[in-house]
């Protein structure tokens, strides 16, 4: 498979997404400099702001008011090698609790008026029917990830799929900012898998003890990663298991998601590459992260057009941001997921885009004088 | 000056700052590890939960839905000495604008719905009267801090109970956490005085930028520091000047306070020991944090009720944090001031807050399936 023998609904997602507007952050970069403030006293908010100004492609840039976090969740095959100390069920236990808005990522958006939505690409045990639930489930958790490839490639790409579509929706619904979450018990295994794969580092720098892991699950947890590892270099790369940064180009991405991933890591990939081209996306955690580091291989100017919302607690959080160059906003041993992380940030980004409508500007203040 | 000789007024608000409610904090902790989520999964975030709860002295702490900001604005005689790329007219100027709606602050806290006041102890140019202004002038700017005492024991006394008063009114005006912030061009300068004073750091280690100094200012602002805590040290310690750690108690405070602060600084101390007992206060940048050390000399205890906003990028920020050994909620390198530090972080202690009231708990999960 190479680039030309991609899915065409892979490439077309990939082809939509462009680099920022140069003329409009130039234009959020002098606003800046022109506010009645010493320039550059706003740090990373000043950032974000000129960020914002470029996805927007306007200055200044629109002040996000409907944002929305979309949660993508899946089971994992991974979970009979004993990775997490929560049963199985708990993932569709968790959904229901976000889909009853009780869950900590309820709170957490009805603070900054967000809509949720559950999207369900694989979970074992399905949902019981809900307004803010959006099925689209491809299969019933994924395999192994040891004794094989946990989803065929056919599968990811469905996965992909659903999440871009989940994305476009909200968006196309008038949500002006989209945060990406995640629910599926023994899903930081996968996550570490795809950031070891994307990053090159080892298993036991980008595994960490998720939700809840002891000494000895974190041990069992790092030992089935760096099989996991080896056994997809073996099948796809020429060094045999080595660890090395992965071959670049989207075709190996593909294989790898497929190979390492979830199916809500794969919808995550989906719902970065089909919102990012429209409105800023703020990502959360581990799962998260590892979906936009495959998301760069398939349309590398899409990092440009993400939010970190925040460094998760998770060592491979810190491998991702630093892989992917992005700067969380906040930094607070968060671990939870559910999108909380980039709940969080939402105020955050608001505040950056009224920074560059609200405030006055220097020759403004001279000419009161 | 011994403790029974300072003055009563400060003696009384020491006083009133009591340790946080133990049982309390405990409900929350107890409460966090019952939620439908990994104990310990929210990390900073359950911390500041704890916080509020051990402030309010019940669990779930409220929510606080009425934030205000106090700028305390003030003049500092040391400008003449070059410690600043801006005229002093400036500190007048930008608390119009303040007063007017159209700064930095003003946008951030009408993110977050905060009232805005600003309390001018002693700006050397007046400012119109405005709804939103407190006037408390003590004088007309401090003295310059390396010939003598910016300010006499009773001036610095004077503005403390005025910040006190100004946080006393808003709290029985209704508004439920405090956010602190600042106006006085070249405040950066006693600021970093205080908190190389009150840390036994270097000026070097303590001084920074402030609003846009280049490497020449930057220099002369160190020197400027370092005499300033030499003549200080001579007149007032036995070490003659030596770099330690400064003799604690409250009235070496004091005297620090008057000699090496700012009006501003002194009207915070107040605020920080009048409305920390009653309401969360949040922290800005050096200024605030300048005054924090000062308050928490007078009375230990006021520490475990601030929230440190963020992390500055001035070098002195860092010092004061880890001197008061609190970890701050953001780190964003925002250098402007006018509590704008403080602002961003509000909806992050408000939803440390609602997660306590608002998420289900794992046993009322299991009783439903």
């Amino acid at each position: 498979m190479n680039r030309d023998q991609l899915p065409p609904a892979l490439t077309e997602l990939a082809a939509a997404v462009a680099p920022l507007n140069p003329a409009a952050q130039a234009a959020a970069r002098q606003r800046h400099d022109q506010l009645a403030k010493p320039p550059g006293s706003l740090g990373v908010l000043e950032d974000v702001g000129v960020q914002l100004a470029g996805i927007a492609g306007r200055c200044p840039p629109p002040v996000p008011r409907r944002p929305a976090v979309l949660i993508a969740a899946g089971d994992h095959g991974v979970h009979v090698r004993g990775v997490s100390p929560w049963p199985q069920a708990v993932s569709t236990a968790m959904a229901t609790e976000l889909l009853a808005g009780r869950a900590t990522a309820n709170a957490l958006a009805r603070r900054v008026g967000a809509a949720v939505t559950v999207l369900d690409v694989g979970l074992v045990e399905p949902l019981a029917p809900s307004e803010d639930l959006r099925t689209a489930r491809v299969r019933a958790g994924t395999r192994d990830l040891v004794s094989g490839p946990a989803l065929t490639v056919e599968e990811a790409v469905a996965a992909v799929g659903a999440g871009a579509a989940a994305a476009r929706d909200l968006i196309d619904d008038g949500h002006d900012l989209l945060v990406l979450g995640e629910i599926g018990i023994a899903n930081t295994t996968p996550s570490a898998a795809l950031i070891g794969w994307a990053s090159g580092r080892p298993a036991a720098a980008v595994t960490g003890r998720g939700a809840g892991a002891d000494a000895e699950l974190l041990a069992r947890k790092v030992a089935v990663v760096d099989a996991a590892l080896v056994r997809h270099r073996y099948e796809h790369h020429d060094d045999g298991g080595d660890e090395t940064a992965a071959p670049s180009g989207a075709e190996p991405a593909v294989a790898a998601l497929a190979s390492l991933g979830g199916l809500e890591h794969a919808a995550l990939v989906g719902a970065v590459l089909a919102g990012a081209p429209r409105v800023p996306v703020v990502l959360d955690g581990v799962t998260t992260l590892a979906a936009a580091l495959i998301a760069a291989r398939l349309a590398q100017p899409v990092v440009q057009r993400l939010v970190a919302g925040h460094r998760s607690a998770e060592p491979g959080a810190s491998v991702a941001l630093r892989t992917l160059g992005l700067r969380p906003l906040l930094d607070l041993d968060l671990r939870l997921g559910e999108g909380t992380g980039g709940l969080l940030a939402v105020p955050i980004v608001q505040a950056a885009a009224s920074v560059l409508h609200d405030v006055v500007t220097l020759s403004e203040v001279l000419a009161r004088r």
